[in-house]
């Protein structure tokens, strides 16, 4: 038996006039999903317990087992495995910007002009880096004018101040340590050196010689913000033993899935928007199933950027078009199949919230319900009652007969 | 959004033959319970976890988003703070009694003959009392021959034993330390002086000398009992960013909200019990909604004493009469309404016991359930399913949009 867990990012919702008291989930049409519902034991699940407003990624530990209050230090480590940098328990990472300074330090544009092109060049000359302390320095650039930097080394500390002014017009910010460590004040120290030598390396780089030939700003240092030690996570396959796969679109949902020791599956065409490739996503579904994998945690985020917009009528579609996933998923044979979210984005609200979300069990032996749609209301209803997200993996490895008993 | 919490202490009861299988509840005339159901999420609650009896004290920190297995140390902080001691982290608290000793400092009656009068001057002499050890003495009457004491300063224990010798004809018992450190030790000997010396200050006092011609006996010295240290609690407006304030009838339930350090709102004829002022406790409600506050705690506690007086017809009676309440509390607009109950005190226990209570939130945009009748048995099929007291607060955060998101 397999396992897979299905998350709909940011799926479930609240009740909307506009839609005569129906959520977006209640109204779209989603017969495999209500197929589904009817052939599986349903339930309401708190990713990370009721009324806590998770984010996409402190659910996405929770529902993997990890207590996010514990291994989740910011955003920094997982964007910055996310963007593959094989980060080890201990680093420091950050999310930084490539940013405009002029020679007197003021930060002239926090975005270097949203700079496009180029990143991956100027990251590689920052990898050259070389600082006194034994510390290795790693940058990696991201999306636009964004990257991540990781150091390396013994005796760091994430109890630092930002250096990002987030404005322009101001100074770079001096980081600081923000507790009385020795460990604080050493990372404080190097990271204003990294700063400054981001500087040094950058400010006649080729890339920004030609962007100042074209008007435009140069991309001449690094900012650096939301310090965060890279947690010590239990590798998801020894704690579980199992093989698994992630299947997800951001960086974010992929650097959880690297950091827990998970293999990642790039998708092409994968956007994580509504304009998402759902037919290669459903197609690497497929294939990696058939492979030696054990479990699949699968991501598609769509329905939480339409929430984050406010846009019913693109949510309701791409729930829609989720649908259609959802069906050729339920052809695999040999599966215990999860469909669910991670939290709610209602359209009224444009962020997440901490309303339950629904979730269905698929698979031989299940104790199947009389539920027989998949929506929030309808799942209230369901043989699982309320549950956790920390609950899921338990429930799961249980009814993959993957469990050891506790006590005789 | 405003955000209201009333809590009908005891509310909650299990089936009676004499009601033909119905729980008070399930009997009694409630519309306005029944269309707020109707309205409404629905679900049961446990206050503290399933089948754990509670009591409204440490029902009442759970729903407010306190461990109870943390800072609740006993009755005596709350009741002090209860009686309008403005007690401070570290104060150690005792329930008192005015008792009446012979000269041999045998207690000759516990209760100094039940003394209404005088209590007020008696606990203003016991204020004057000075000792050698750097610490303060705050003693306040309670009702009939009920006080409080605090002692304030470095150094002190509630791992103290009682004065108390619980029955008539007994000396008063020597206090000492329950574990073997420095301050239950030192604390033990203050405690002993401050008994010696309240018959001291007492024996000879004015109220006494009245006493005796009357042929009353003297309320000569005071027996403390009940040692708690007033816990560290964090402030309920900061924890949650609001301003937030608390109508309640009795003396425990106001000392837990001014611990918590929330206003505490006097209502005219509010006396706790079936015969409460119900109609001053609305106008209360409906007026201090309409200032500034953004959330109220209420509590009703009429039910509770006939569940524990095991008086069916009373009980049954008082949630009618409650009824009318809801139903004009649910005029008010733009407000998340949660009514519930802070445990079950069945008829047939007349105590407190571990049932879970129904709990029903009316407000914009909640998953409206097909629940349409507020009761202990209808509300297991709510769209809350099950939560417990802990949740509450997250959850009416997360409604009223002053949650923040954990994560990204």
């Amino acid at each position: 038996m397999k396992g897979i867990i299905m998350i709909i990012d940011g799926m479930a919702d609240r009740p909307l006039g506009e839609l005569g008291g129906k959520t977006p989930l209640e109204a779209a049409q989603t017969p495999n999903m209500d197929r589904m519902a009817k052939l599986g034991v349903n339930g309401i699940m708190d990713s990370i317990k009721p009324g806590i407003r998770p984010g996409s990624d402190t659910a996405h530990l929770s529902i993997l087992g990890y207590d996010p209050y514990e291994v989740y230090t910011g955003r920094g480590p997982f964007e910055a495995a996310g963007v593959g940098v094989e980060v080890r328990p201990g680093d420091i990472a950050f999310r930084c910007n490539f940013s405009t300074a002029d020679e007197n330090g003021i930060i002239t544009d926090r975005r270097a002009g949203r700079i496009r092109e180029g990143t991956a060049q100027l990251a590689e000359t920052l990898n050259t880096m070389i600082l006194e302390e034994d510390i290795e320095v790693i940058f990696k650039e991201s999306t636009g004018h964004r990257a991540v930097l990781v150091l390396r080394g013994e005796g760091l500390s994430d109890q630092i101040s930002d250096a990002d002014p987030k404005h322009d017009g101001k100074k770079v910010k001096n980081v600081i340590g923000l507790d009385d460590s020795p460990e604080a004040e050493k990372t404080a120290i190097i990271l204003n050196k990294v700063i400054q030598k981001s500087y040094e390396l950058l400010k006649d780089h080729p890339i920004n010689l030609k962007r100042k030939q074209n008007g435009e700003p140069p991309a001449n240092i690094v900012l650096p913000r939301g310090a965060g030690a890279v947690p010590n996570a239990d590798p998801f396959n020894e704690k579980y033993g199992i093989k698994s796969a992630c299947i997800a679109e951001t960086g974010l949902i992929q650097g959880i899935a690297q950091i827990a020791g998970m293999d990642i599956i790039e998708v092409e065409g994968a956007t994580g928007g509504v304009d998402t490739n759902l037919e290669n996503i459903t197609s690497s579904i497929l294939q990696n199933a058939s492979l030696d994998y054990d479990f699949l945690l699968i991501n598609i985020d769509g329905a939480d950027e339409a929430g984050h917009d406010g846009n019913l009528e693109e949510k309701v579609e791409f729930i829609e078009k989720v649908d259609a996933v959802i069906g050729k998923v339920m052809e695999l044979e040999d599966v215990y199949f999860i469909l669910t979210a991670d939290h709610s984005t209602p359209i009224a609200v444009m962020d997440h919230t901490g309303d339950p979300v629904p979730l269905v069990i698929r698979g031989p032996d299940v104790r199947v319900d009389q539920v027989n749609q998949f929506h929030e209301r309808a799942a209230a209803n369901g043989g699982l009652c309320r549950i956790r997200g920390s609950d899921i993996m338990n429930i799961l490895m249980d009814l993959m007969n993957r469990s050891t008993k506790f006590g005789a």
